[in-house]
């Protein structure tokens, strides 16, 4: 394993340099350097400022042929995951990295043998999707100059996070609009769970929509869930039981959608005559389902390999230009989407 | 990286005892045990008898906190190769192990750039899915001491490699019966790639089930294709137009199967009314398509974990009890398979 070397800066300045501009020790450079923690917090600020204004770079690891990136996610979701894997694996592969594929069993914080073996391996970065390090875990890895970023990210992250995700509120908007246009009136939304932030983010993009129409949002026509089929089911079972039953679901993936058409079908009901469904994500099976699912386009293969590839950069010590990225999304409209009946 | 070291038989038979007793160099038996191929076949039998008779056993490899394993897929194929990731990564850990994913982009036999990697970076071992190594390829890993199975397997393959797959022709068998005793007498097959066994299993049941009955199969009806959508929509389209169409596709993968249903409902057939459908796999999504889909069951992830189980024993240096194992494979009936029409 490459261990960090010393590094100068285009003017030639050295941690020796540094550290006598500032009046402290080599050892207190390099510990700001590698992330330590026990660095009182004005002389890391005046370290930092020298190491600025030197435009001192630290020289990261190179690739070797047995460079690897840790891919985490909170659990294997099918297709959703798949795409994921499939986005990473391309930017990886093309840059002789090997990805290393673990999943946390449904929990959004790594447990402390995952960090362990982490760090005994020492990848290039990591990847950690739809999950989040605690303040003293990022330290844990900032310290053995291990960067990391997040694919999509609940509200816990803060701002200094590298993350990659998607326009959610756009995504919310995006689909909401379509329905209204359509003429639909009582429209319900199934998004995924309420304490992750883009969840929370689509609600308000259907919402906002709901406002710009003028019209008032049933607050029983708002549903959360986890992002799964079954989920899917319940909550259209439910919805489409009510004596005032809505005229069109937007669920919170395309696998929570084929859960509502199951759903449909069960209770009778034709899609798109009686129904009209509007998936999320944009798998690739979604146009192949029966109706051909509309849904909102989130491209998890993009957002994955600019993950990958902020994560490579980050590795060979170079700047993010911007360390938190939306990638667009886009409303796809397929056979799942009509007028509502009547 | 723990290194292979000597070791003793429960007699106490050390590489020296076996040297003396066949009247070689120890390196000679080193060579052996390594798979080094630079040995006389002769003596290579004498020294393979000498060790057999003192039961003497090579130490393998103990997992370490960085210890991984090589996944290797020949593409990923989105819900089934999900199971398979799945099936590995739930017992390997267990076992404290990490899993190093890659794909072949298509191909079926690992390129070299591959097989450099995966020496520069010393798995445990490698687990191969639906690709596999040439011979010189196989003596590279067996002369690193790094074992591998196969996960199911094309033709090509040789007795003597630990391969995990399931019953293909049975599952062939089941489906047909299944839609012979509901009365089809015009059934298609659409199996996968004609260059693949487990295609050729499959289509051996189909036409076993048809000979019990007394039937003949029309040659137009048999076809191959990959396991994809489009695959099930193309065939689908081409067998569903025909004047005297099928009455029952028999599909490939449970993917292929919802190619046929787009098909079918593209050309305003009702499944299972006018057409009835078996699909293969049972990924979790068949029992939630429209209508809910009757598919033999191939045990993905127990195949998967069985591979991964295998895997470590042989790591470990323990013998498995078969290196050939074939799961069970059962017919679901769910609600895609009905009486034909008239």
């Amino acid at each position: 394993m490459t261990k960090f070397r010393p590094s100068v800066g285009p003017g030639g300045a050295t941690i020796a340099t540094i550290a006598d501009e500032v009046g402290v020790s080599t050892t207190t450079v390099s510990k700001v350097l590698n992330g330590r923690s026990d660095v009182a917090p004005d002389t890391r600020a005046r370290i930092e400022a020298s190491l600025k204004r030197h435009r001192y770079r630290r020289r990261g690891r190179r690739p070797t042929s047995t460079a690897q990136v840790d891919l985490v996610f909170h659990e294997f979701d099918s297709a959703w995951a798949m795409e994921i894997i499939r986005g990473v694996e391309a930017v990886a592969t093309a840059a002789n990295v090997g990805v290393v594929l673990s999943q946390l069993g449904g929990r959004h914080r790594p447990p402390a043998w995952w960090l362990d073996g982490v760090l005994a391996r020492r990848p290039l970065g990591v990847l950690l999707v739809l999950c989040h390090l605690t303040e003293s875990q990022q330290q844990r890895l900032a310290r053995q100059m291990i960067p990391f970023v997040v694919i999509d990210t609940d509200s816990a992250t803060s701002a200094s996070v590298p993350t990659v995700g998607s326009n959610n509120w756009n995504g919310g908007l995006l689909a909401t609009r379509h329905l209204l246009e359509l003429g639909h009136r009582r429209i319900a939304i199934i998004s995924g769970p309420e304490n992750v932030l883009c969840s929370r983010a689509r609600v308000a993009g259907f919402r906002f929509a709901h406002d710009e129409a003028g019209l008032t949002v049933d607050p029983e026509l708002v549903r959360y869930g986890n992002f799964q089929l079954t989920a899917g089911y319940r909550h259209g079972m439910e919805l489409l039981t009510r004596p005032d039953r809505p005229t069109a679901i937007f669920a919170g993936s395309d696998t929570q959608a084929m859960g509502v058409f199951r759903a449909a079908r069960r209770l009778g009901l034709d899609i798109p005559r009686d129904l009209s469904v509007v998936g999320y994500d944009n798998i690739p099976v979604a146009a192949w389902l029966g109706p051909a699912l509309t849904t909102v386009d989130q491209p998890l293969r993009d957002m994955a390999g600019t993950a990958t590839q902020m994560l490579l950069d980050l590795a060979r010590g170079g700047d993010l230009p911007a360390s938190r990225v939306d990638l667009v999304t886009e409303l796809v409209v397929r056979e799942s989407t009509a007028p509502p009946p009547g």
